[in-house]
């Protein structure tokens, strides 16, 4: 047993490690004490699922249904699931995003063996000690909102359960409309945001745009990472707005300004927060379909997000621009992407795109829903997103099953999966080219 | 003005000159003899566009609308397009196949010039003979059936018309319910499929394997389209077969032996023959979700078949297991394909899934409908498959423009219309290399 378990690989470590946090996290969830009224052991791991993979998707109303203690192991499950993946992200990077070639893998075996393993205790503290003290700032900002609002001890609490939530990108709210009842209240929506951008953006993102002063200095991976997120959440603004705007039930009966704050909120929030100001089923179904390519694309790697990554979207187009620009070599910022890293953006984007497609094709199966229901609350299990059209709650026995894997598979990422069911090839036959048509 | 027609690149030319056969078919089913009662404009160009892309998605009811004359417009419009295509591919894939560095660039341009062009001439006199030839055979089998039923004139007539729309993948029917009438008709069914299904696979490939004895020695390209379409196929019957066989208003209806020849004919009419003999509108949702996989991956390449190609879907998913395996190429039946081959299947992918985005986000803005229908339109459209929830005839005018763009764009390839608008970058710096984190 011991020599089996000496013998996983690291993404079976992680995957055998989430799966038997998700579990204790059931057995918390499932004791008296934690809920207001008795609920079923698959509600219960559905919610652990939810909180350790920070999706935030319910079948269950968190604030009415749960007590303190069971709202506190959630936020214990969402706490762990976005550390431990960003931890655990930190070292899966240096496994897998170099898994090609003897020489290279020797590398990187010595470079973990040697010089790197101080680098990532201090890697891990670094991001402890960032989590904490993003959090506890965040706290004490919405604790003045709060406060004075609810009585200072709600107040405070209500600021700690959302700032975690926040942070971690999970979209957990103790209240059953999330965010809604400040849709036009600037420091919430401004606050909770910045939460989410920042977990979002992936800390390495942080570190290096907080150490390096000029633009030009920065690593290709933050460059990309901040103009992306910048140009993609303005556009995403102007577009929820226009597609909104004359819309009774979402952004027409706000203010001018409340018009723009929404917007904002709900562009920034499908990467991959989960709150909503907004009533998401009330939204048009262009937006709904826009919001659900926001979701797919998720957040930054190595940060408390979900989806394929804006990294992974941002090199697939780079490539096909290149490809038409007849150039040999996949171009950012003057650099040079190598051929391994479109490789690997390209498998992830395949492999998550069956994921999806094979999560829609079985709640058709099990649920009688609208065909858009049933994509949007599968992009958004698997970008571990939390937006919801109301689906998940109504769902069958069979559908929460099918929701919770897609939930895990998409936080773990089905490239992990991949490795940790997958071998080698043993051939190393080098066999002759030949060319084929193509479209 | 010669000197700027002169100037056009391949990919100009064909777009050009595609635009303008449709322009002249709009002309002429638009004249008072082609139809029974005045159409729009719009209809025409719709109708125009429908059969010169061979898709099949129709405005107006085919049979009782038209007149002898505007069917024989239209049986012209679906032969040279699905001919046109398959002439103007060969010459596009020695052009656009091999666009990488100046070497190979000016290797084609001398094979063309030289030894390549006898060659074109003769590959495009088999072309024609061996579409003919086809063509002539199933006229014959389906006049043994449909000339009794119906009188020779009218059997030989429908005989001509569905002959030649299903060799070219075009869909088109004389009758409102397609072929709805022969479900259980075998020598239909069978004789339709095979024109079809020969037609989808590309002349290359019947060509190759009609020369070679050993599947051994046959060109990887046939050797992947042949077994890629069996397996597909196959799968596909037992998938709608399981799906369907207790849908009441679908295969439940039917014999035992009835239910799995529908469900062969439906398995392999989205990709992309667009006939149907059951009810679309009435198959489950998770079957509707099947076929619209189906119709993006399409057909052969150098086909009268659209879609991405099965070639395109099957490298894609092959550079997925090699990267999975950790093996430096990219392998298939014992022979490395080109990493420029794989970043061209990557890159019409890509342009692919945005076109069909852009396509179902604004008919979601213009159409009042569900979302699914809208999905499958689209995909559909796409694809140039034909087959329909519906929704094509209550398209709003917008609608029908948007629609009409798709299947030029689909039909002509989104590649087709990336190079007719691009320019080849000037730079030939060579950037250094720098790593991005993905996924
Ligand atoms: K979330
Ligand atoms: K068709």
């Amino acid at each position: 047993m011991r020599g089996s378990l000496r013998r996983l690989t690291p993404p079976q470590w992680l995957v055998s490690l989430f799966i038997i946090a998700i579990l204790i996290g059931t057995g918390l969830l499932k004791l008296d004490f934690a809920t207001t009224e008795p609920i079923s052991w698959l509600d219960a791991l559905f919610t652990s699922a939810s909180a350790m993979t920070v999706t935030g998707l319910i079948v269950v109303d968190t604030g009415s249904v749960f007590t303190l203690f069971g709202e506190i192991v959630i936020l214990f499950l969402i706490q762990l699931g976005g550390l431990g993946i960003m931890t655990f992200a930190v070292l899966i990077f240096l496994l897998l995003g170099k898994k090609i070639g003897l020489k290279e893998r020797l590398l990187v075996k010595q470079a973990l063996n040697q010089n790197a393993l101080g680098g990532i205790v201090l890697l891990v503290k670094r991001l402890f000690f960032f989590s904490i003290t993003v959090e506890m700032i965040a706290v004490i900002l919405l604790s003045l909102t709060w406060g004075p609002e609810m009585g200072w001890g709600q107040g405070i609490y209500a600021s700690i359960f959302h700032s975690i939530s926040a942070f971690n990108n999970a979209g957990f709210s103790i209240w059953g409309d999330s965010l809604s009842a400040y849709v036009q209240h600037p420091v919430i929506t401004v606050v909770i945001s910045f939460l989410f951008i920042i977990g979002g953006l992936g800390f390495t993102v942080v570190f290096d745009s907080w150490k390096t002063k000029e633009f030009h200095h920065l690593s290709l991976h933050t460059k990309i990472m901040l103009v992306g997120t910048l140009v993609l959440n303005i556009v995403s603004v102007f577009i929820i707005f226009i597609l909104e705007m004359n819309n009774p039930s979402t952004l027409g009966q706000l203010s001018d300004f409340g018009k723009w704050q929404a917007s904002y909120f709900q562009a920034v929030t499908p990467r991959t927060a989960g709150f909503n100001t907004l009533s998401i089923s009330e939204l048009e179904h262009s937006t709904l379909f826009y919001l659900i390519t926001l979701m797919f694309i998720g957040g930054g790697s190595a940060s408390t997000a979900g989806g394929i990554k804006l990294t992974t979207a941002l090199i697939i187009i780079l490539a096909t621009v290149s490809f038409l620009k007849e150039r040999e070599y996949v171009v950012a910022f003057e650099r040079n992407i190598r051929m391994h890293l479109v490789m690997r953006a390209l498998s992830l984007a395949l492999l998550s795109i069956m994921v999806v497609i094979i999560t829609v094709f079985l709640l058709n199966l099990t649920e009688r829903a609208p065909f858009l229901d049933i994509l949007f609350e599968s992009v958004s299990a698997f970008g571990t997103v939390g937006l919801s059209m109301g689906l998940t709650p109504e769902l069958s026995v069979a559908g929460k099953w099918i929701i919770i894997v897609t939930m895990l598979v998409g936080k773990l990422g089905p490239l992990t999966f991949a490795f940790a069911f997958s071998k080698p090839a043993k051939d190393v036959v080098r066999y002759p080219g030949e060319d084929v048509f193509t479209g």
